[in-house]
């Protein structure tokens, strides 16, 4: 907390943005010497927090917490053929207990299908052992060959949320497939960040998975970042791990499996998706610091205006509202710059002018000043941490409104991707998709889209010129 | 939750009851694949996030929380001779990544100063930034070789909560051991666990530190479980790390150090020294369910009897409290049998005697049976929780003072040992302490005893005879 004035670069430049604003802001230390690895500042952990306390109060409506060990025996990581062929690059593998070789190696999972799949079948008995839906937050390691980034691309994913339903049937897996959606949509919703959700397509689905829903969301610059997956598994899982239930007939059957999961990478759309070329903007719900309180100093009345700030932050603080008061002997422009570096929703400002007026002058961090009432002050910040909370969630919506375009070539779609995605038709066959990517460095990311700004229809292909149905495409991270 | 109505073994056969009472009760999941390493059931990771949950209020008054990565470079881990000796037996090593050997072994923290101090020495620069109090709840693994045990030996440590200070003066980091000691025996009198603190010998300090504060519970079979270690780092891996700082004077200065931490073992204590032969018997702040509503269907009223038990719940809920209804369709006993095993410390029956009466039938997991007023009844509940708390507080704190016994001689010692833990008088030689271990098989747990039933004194060594101070003995797990 030192009296550092320094400038952002522009979120224009965003790559630039993103690295300065991960330290200026105190999220992530990158200089842990290894890499592809961070290291949490305590004000970037408040922020995962409560914004992973959000995900668990959404998902504990109907889900149980729990917690399965990070080391896989590698029988048991070998068994599901598909799977392991996914992700036998990037395993990390421990091979030693101290001096001596393990007889059997140790996976650190990359995802816990296999571990959690052969306790589901010893839990997993009868009919009325299901739907069983349980979720653990967990670190998560792969071995990343391609650029590293914090929060984004990691060798330690230090925050993934990953639930794991069984079910009777695979229609009853597809409803929950979509409950899954639905609840990933709200998550996103209470944090003002808009989402793109589509289905891969087949060579992109998770490994061992029938199909995967996904939920992208579009980044400044225009490339696209994966923020929640859901995969029907089937009864994949089922087969390799003897995951089966006895059923109200008395007869043993195989269960269908889903899961779905988000990683701290939420933490990445959060921050650059609502930040500005002052440093962050935080939705109330989960900013560490709601309100700051600044006392102004001025001429003779300082004592006064003190005790007043201190009342002040008090009554906010018995109100339930994460508040601080800044009496730190600096000048009030220094302050400004660090709590808006940090995204403090709303600022307090108090001097004796505004003792004399009975007010406080509040400056949302989303823009706007305005005096409120220091009789019923609680209330007052309140109604600006709501306007605050809608200010943010409008601006975001409206960002992505116009990185969404539509294109009825492959010379239109090249100029749709820089800075945004596009819309196409396109016909389902990979080597289209191929073609697009090598010619527009764009990926399909999926079809069935479900957003507002894009409506699904039939429609010539991009790539071929037969027949074909609405996709998105993007860049993506 | 099927009709399983087995019996428990008796607590006195401890080592059966405790194995048995881990599934039984839905804490942990023992048959995971891989030796030393288990699964929390959502039951038990229920109870494990209220204990921690506790924890961090406790710490959060003046820490705050961050995360460090799990992999520790060789280079790194290597620094501290004195360290890394305490622990290179241990320590599992990741060796590849993917098909890839690696260039520099990765470590998996068998705890993380190794990890932060790199960290620290970055971001300690000034007398300002002091005291630092950081902590972090994350997984640790040691490579044990000797007996595995669910929540008390474990390879993967799932919920080490790991607190590292740093202080300009080697008196002021003494300062927060004492505060440390304090916050811990807070944490325990919270879960009522009546604990034994001491100064562990110097051949049983943390690899590093000038000395070492652990806080002790003794088991119900006697054998005493290190709950908690506060330690003092004096400058050793300041030097190492090069953590210093800028006094006022301009001067840099080497700072000085503080760790101390609580693992699963708490949740261990919690178990083992509440519990009896029904089952678990849980501190109403950490219970899951804090009341189980039982309704008692008999006759033609049973439809009303349903419609007041779902109004019951609601009306407690509705006050905060953590209540379930238990309508299944099992006969009484069956219910009580199953929250009994899951420590639910107040249920409440309701039938249409109760129902005429205006009153629920109160049965405390504690002992003791009563009416509640219908009228008013959350505030009856918390009643009955907090005389919960109490008898469950008061009885652990009864049952310690049976289990600490004063001996003056070797045999009085191995007697005393037989079921617990004695209180001797020692010389401060390691050979007498030898002795009394090869004589007893009771360890020095430390000196310094702070207990109300334990009184410091001069006297004549247990081993030698010679002048001696107290000190205390026991069989440790």
């Amino acid at each position: 907390m030192d009296d550092d004035t320094g400038a952002l670069p522009s979120r224009t430049d965003f790559s630039s943005w993103y690295n300065e604003i991960l330290w200026r802001a105190e999220i992530m230390d990158v200089r842990y010497p290894v890499k592809g690895v961070y290291v949490w500042y305590p004000f970037g952990f408040g922020i995962r927090k409560r914004t992973y306390g959000l995900l668990r109060e959404l998902l504990d409506r109907d889900h149980e917490e729990t917690l399965f060990p990070l080391l896989i025996p590698e029988n048991e990581f070998m068994k599901e053929a598909e799977h392991i062929k996914g992700f036998e690059d990037e395993v990390y593998w421990v091979t030693h207990g101290g001096l001596t070789p393990l007889d059997v190696k140790l996976a650190l999972r990359p995802t816990s299908e296999t571990a959690i799949y052969p306790m589901y079948a010893l839990w997993v008995r009868s009919h009325a052992d299901l739907p069983l839906k349980y979720y653990q937050v967990v670190n998560t390691f792969r071995y990343e060959t391609k650029h590293t980034r914090p929060l984004i691309r990691l060798r330690e994913i230090t925050s993934f949320k990953e639930a794991h339903t069984v079910h009777a049937t695979w229609e009853e897996a597809a409803a929950q497939v979509e409950d899954a959606v639905a609840r990933y949509c709200e998550f996103y919703d209470r944090l003002g960040i808009p989402v793109l959700v589509s289905k891969r397509p087949s060579w992109d689905k998770f490994p061992g998975a029938d199909y995967t829903i996904a939920v992208d969301c579009v980044m400044p610059d225009g490339r696209t970042l994966q923020i929640g997956t859901v995969h029907h598994l089937g009864d994949h899982f089922s087969k390799t791990f003897s995951i089966t239930y006895e059923d109200r007939d008395g007869e043993q059957k195989l269960a269908f499996q889903t899961c779905y999961g988000i990683s701290e990478r939420s933490i990445a759309a959060l921050i650059s998706l609502h930040g500005d070329d002052r440093g962050l903007v935080l939705p109330p719900e989960v900013a560490p610091t709601q309100v700051v309180v600044v006392p102004i100093i001025v001429g003779k009345r300082g004592e006064e205006v003190l005790a007043a700030a201190r009342h002040l932050t008090e009554t906010l603080a018995g109100a339930g509202i994460r508040v601080r008061l800044d009496d730190r002997d600096l000048r009030p422009g220094a302050k400004y710059y660090h709590w808006e570096m940090r995204g403090v929703p709303v600022r307090l400002e108090l001097g004796p002018r505004d003792l004399d007026a009975g007010v406080a002058t509040a400056v949302l961090r989303t823009g706007g000043k305005s005096a409120v009432p220091l009789d019923g002050v609680a209330d007052g910040v309140r109604g600006l941490l709501e306007t605050a909370m809608a200010t943010l969630r409008e601006t975001a919506a409206e960002h992505l409104a116009g990185q969404v375009r539509t294109a009825g070539s492959i010379d239109e779609l090249a100029k749709a991707l820089e800075g945004g995605v596009a819309v196409v038709n396109w016909c389902g066959e990979k080597a289209c998709a191929d073609r697009v990517e090598e010619d527009t460095g764009g990926a399909v990311l999926g079809v069935e889209v479900r957003s507002a700004l894009v409506t699904t229809a039939e429609g010539t292909c991009v790539a071929c010129g037969r027949k074909g149905t609405t996709a998105l495409i993007g860049r993506s991270y």
